[in-house]
């Protein structure tokens, strides 16, 4: 760990600090370069848009552009170490937003002393961009920050640790349950965890075909139950009517864990306990809710997932979050709505049946990658995501009637 | 003017719409790259920034990455057209700070309620970056705004139609002035405007010399003077104990007119009445107070200038803010105080005195510039202005103690 340390240092440190940098895409060499560029010829875009608004997409990059929003109040697994010492995570994301989707992205990260002022903040500032990615806000503040900018935003807004990491969980969930011949309707659900990403997961598997019923979501003080009187808004929606009060009464029979809580907070035991061919997410990054290795012994039957790179099946973000705006920015879409987040789950899970390219092997030092219990979602670096998710959601964009353009952009037709 | 029309929107809207992107300065192509650059590599420098908040200049961009931000109330020459449709003018900007000085600049468009909130969504943003550029701000808030925020940013924040504009004009007019053989004490200035460029130009000229006293400012209502009532607390400033109340009146025997206000304002025999050897920068853009070759039939002894480059000694703003800022970023002021100002201000009227290089007379088709009534401004696209400016600027800030690090960088010990 220490070389990662000393490595990762270097590497945000050398040749220059950070990730990031500004590029012109247009040339700037000469007197004439310069007078369209700035005075006198610059006057021209600004009448247009002046007016016509919407002409800011054809004159400025904002329709390629992405803010990357924090407070710092939820950094990785790490805390709240304020909006500055989050910079790193954030200009990361735009890295990956970039590198992904060539999507131009910046890092804002934001300090305030009240929760308005936050949202006043971002919301005077969103024009400036064609969608907002919130990030490492921390719950439940998160929820509320988000369905006011939603409400107050002309451009899509997205907090990507609720619904980038609900939709490669969901995509994951469902193939893993696919493979062990279970339905999610029919699946009892146990969600260690009640944080932003625990409930955006739950909620969007309750999207797919989950029964609200049949989860049982736990926080630090055991099973969110209905005569609980400590539980925020967000937490009575998976208040269950049970008597159930600890993860080994609900693991139980249980089909489906998913972890997105911290290390080692499920036991072989507990593992031991659930229903024949059991789906297994352990999410907590670095440090899995349950070390894979142990899990397996402890139950050969279990379909496996962790947050990590160096095991089979990783939830990772990434698989989504760059795609979802390169679909909603191609096609100016005004939200990422539900249908956009099931269309992506979709197009992740499909590309997982589908045989991979050998130069994605390649990437990964791999012989084979075959759907099944050690390959339910695809590979970060398999170049048909971009292609896949961002049509899909473009096209549900257009069906579901958020899009301003009516058409898919040409290049989605060559696929 | 068609042809410059269709020409702008063209360059502006192809290949891609704007004028900037994002780049990586990291690799980012393999697992173990991205393992650095995002999770898990990414939480040892927010670790470090969190401990040690001045670590973010040593892992992230902030170093290097200025803003460029307006509300759009006073876009160019105009007007109020809000802040969406003053984004190509602060993406031109932005490509500006690339261009001269290889600065990171991204624009940021801010709509608002209140002036406070305008101030408080600056303030609450500005950490993310090493320096704030306002632009194209209405006076007399802009005054208001620039002062609040100066009190709450850690960073440099310069108001360049301000001081940009101060700079450019306070080099030019001593230079002629030195051609003329007048010095700035001695003379009677006319200023002709009396809004932000115009109050910032003369404020900056008294820092250099210039006695208030004989200074005659007028507005849309005339010459401002002590006795009127309708005067904001900028231009009382500027409120002149006379009985003269118009450009007639004040121009006679006049030394210098300097114009900030609009096309055609003064005529042939105004220009007439100003004392021998007279300078005269009409700046207004694009069409000038009045016409350099009327000017010039009405006083053949005149030293004109204008915002124009098809004429000589172009008051351009480039000449300056791109460099201040490279100045300022490199020894990481957190201000931009008078001495800096007039660091800028000597360091290129000093380079206009200097032979310019070949490469420079070929990219204006020039056969000669030479110190003189025509030449008093160094070129935008003379490559001098960055070492110079630059390291005038910073060396002003180490002198007066604002800045962060106590050795001009190496870099600047080469010339």
């Amino acid at each position: 760990m220490e070389d990662l340390r000393e490595q990762a240092l270097e590497y945000h440190a050398q040749p220059v600090p950070g990730k990031i940098s500004i590029s012109l895409t247009k040339p700037a060499e000469t007197q004439t370069d310069l007078a369209l560029a700035y005075s006198p010829g610059v006057a021209e875009p600004v009448r247009e848009i002046a007016s016509n608004p919407v002409d800011a997409y054809k004159y400025t990059n904002k329709g390629n552009l992405v803010a990357v929003i924090s407070n710092g109040t939820a950094i990785l697994g790490l805390g709240n170490l304020g909006p500055l010492a989050s910079k790193p995570v954030m200009e990361g994301k735009a890295l990956l937003f970039k590198r992904f989707a060539n999507i131009d992205s910046i890092d804002i990260e934001v300090k305030h002393r009240t929760q308005e002022e936050f949202i006043d903040t971002v919301a005077n500032i969103a024009d400036t961009f064609g969608g907002i990615n919130l990030e490492d806000i921390k719950a439940p503040e998160c929820f509320e920050i988000e369905k006011q900018l939603i409400e107050r935003c002309q451009v899509p807004v997205f907090h990507d640790d609720q619904h980038g990491t609900a939709i490669v969980t969901a995509a994951g969930l469902l193939n893993a349950l696919e493979i062990q011949g279970k339905s999610l309707e029919e699946s009892t659900i146990v969600c260690l965890g009640a944080g932003a990403a625990a409930i955006a997961c739950m909620e969007l598997l309750i999207t797919c075909g989950a029964v609200r019923e049949k989860i049982y979501m736990l926080d630090r003080k055991g099973v969110l139950h209905t005569r609980r009187d400590d539980l925020n808004e967000y937490k009575k929606l998976f208040a269950n009517n049970t008597d159930k009060r600890t993860l080994t009464d609900v693991i139980q029979d249980a089909d489906v864990f998913v972890g997105v809580s911290g290390p080692d907070l499920i036991s072989e035991e507990q593992v031991k306990l659930m229903a024949d061919k059991p789906v297994l997410f352990a999410c907590s990054n670095p440090d899995p809710e349950i070390k894979p290795e142990l899990a397996r012994a402890a139950r050969p039957d279990v379909i496996m997932g962790t947050g990590r790179s160096d095991y089979p099946n990783q939830v990772n973000n990434v698989l989504c979050f760059p795609f979802i705006f390169r679909g909603a920015l191609d096609v100016r879409a005004r939200a990422i709505n539900d249908e956009m987040k099931v269309a992506a789950v979709e197009a992740i899970r499909q590309l997982a049946k589908e045989p991979v390219p050998q130069t994605v092997l390649d990437a990964y030092g791999a012989s084979e990658m075959k759907f099944g219990a050690e390959y339910v979602l695809p590979k970060p670096m398999d170049p048909r995501l971009l292609p896949r998710v961002a049509k899909a959601v473009a096209k549900a964009a257009i069906d579901s009637g958020v899009a301003e353009l009516e058409e898919l952009p040409a290049h989605y037709m060559i696929d």
